[in-house]
């Protein structure tokens, strides 16, 4: 992994918004906040997953813009008003085939892309007397590991379900993340039992910090959990929002994975030859 | 998988118990629980790690003995007269070449050895302030993932440290387990980070029950962090014990596991051609 970690803090955005009925609206939104955490000296600010569209599989064709369009137009040139990384919570895309994808577009300070991830595991779900929700019906999965380096770091991006996954972040540690940002969307029945747990959980197993970043709490459709929140490589909860929207500045101090990796040095005792080399990235083992 | 699921609970006995500084004692104190486990209607009880012997790397040579030896003679003998599946904990195993292992036998009601896991991991640690412990200093890793059939399910069982690698219980799950038992001794620096939260990530992660024994809080030597518990497929804890030396008797309804595998199906939509067929067992996938 190559030595890009800093010796201060990085200073963190997480933008805890809900998505408005018109696009325009949560664009100009999310805008407002850009220009407030940059005011606050973040450094890297994050939207949450389906940011500029309501969380209504239906409505995910309705929505969708190509890579380039208007939206990621206005993202790229948020990141590069405000001077900084952005990872641009998702949105739905349309590629030149037609397909929909929930992606995350990511942008340097200078406005350009350096990542774009498209979710890998599509939200299906039907739990009895609670959730349903069918992404399927109307996304086309992605294919893709996303790990981007920047001047800070080395980091990782994923999509809401794709954390129910200890593979995906797995291998995104075996590429060298040293912090998973998240956004997301968990709903009133499993945000309560699992937000919490999944994002302790995989910043404790893989020795990084998980950033997530929610959908506001609304009052009509899709009801988020909210609970935005920053786990550290102990696997401790260092920051943490709650249901309403909001802004949440956070200071991360990267040298903890250092240093937490050499008080519990289990990164380096996995036994490939018991249980295969799995999740690694090819060639690397 | 195969179809032995009961539709009745079954009866869990986790004894947490600190080893004596006498073998014989510890035996005994082993023994008198189990006979207490059997009378409360249990049928499978579980040790703690290292049950028979205390924990300090220079001792494990002193105290271990031969598989089929004294201790694991006893051991078959009191799973037999109880009548109960016995996960005899660990205990320090010396094989033919004279290498240590920390190896947990696992005896069906009629004392026969249905199962042999040696710790895979071995714990070496040093927090600065906090634990520092190398087992590796006399101990030999096993190689084995092990999991066992029973008339009551499909079990596994790994040793303490074992639980911080997601791709041994993963490989369990893929393996058909649908309980993992874990004899372990966390201490005083990582039990209170890290031992709830680790039974909680693997339970929810591979819809499995976990169920951890401890060694029970000692005022000398390595100082245990107690605390058994057994962790739902929801990732709930549903059991607990406090730090103190004693038996806790829990019902587990293993329905749970198909029940929560068909609200959230996420076993089913893992991606391994993102990131690799990873800890599945060889040739079933």
């Amino acid at each position: 992994m190559p030595e890009m970690t800093g010796t201060r803090p990085v200073k963190i955005a997480l933008i805890q918004m809900g998505a408005r009925a018109r696009k325009e609206d949560s664009l100009r939104t999310a805008e407002a906040y850009l220009r407030r955490a940059s005011e606050a000296g973040a450094e890297i600010a994050m939207l949450p997953e389906m940011f500029n569209c309501p969380y209504q599989a239906s409505i995910f064709p309705v929505y969708a813009e190509e890579e380039g369009g208007p939206c990621w137009r206005r993202m790229s040139k948020a990141a590069a008003e405000s001077h900084l990384y952005l990872i641009a919570g998702s949105m739905p895309e349309r590629d030149e085939k037609g397909n929909i994808f929930n992606t995350s577009f990511v942008f340097d300070p200078d406005g350009k892309q350096i990542a774009r991830h498209r979710k890998v595991h599509l939200f299906d779900i039907d739990v009895k007397g609670g959730q349903y929700f069918r992404e399927s019906d109307t996304l086309t999965a992605g294919n893709e590991t996303t790990v981007f380096d920047t001047a800070l770091g080395r980091f990782g991006v994923m999509i809401c379900y794709d954390i129910r996954f200890p593979e995906l972040a797995r291998r995104m540690e075996l590429q060298g993340a040293e912090m998973i940002f998240v956004p997301a969307s968990f709903n009133m029945t499993t945000g309560p039992a699992h937000w919490e747990l999944s994002f302790r959980a995989r910043a404790l197993d893989n020795q990084v910090f998980m950033a997530g970043c929610s959908q506001a709490r609304q009052e009509t459709g899709y009801i988020s959990y909210g609970n935005s929140m920053i786990t550290s490589p102990w696997g401790e909860v260092t920051a943490r929002m709650d249901e309403k929207e909001g802004l949440l500045i956070a200071d991360i101090d990267l040298m903890q994975v250092k240093r937490v990796r050499e008080e519990l040095p289990f990164l380096k005792q996995r036994r490939t030859d018991v249980y295969g080399g799995g999740c690694a990235p090819e060639g690397s083992e």
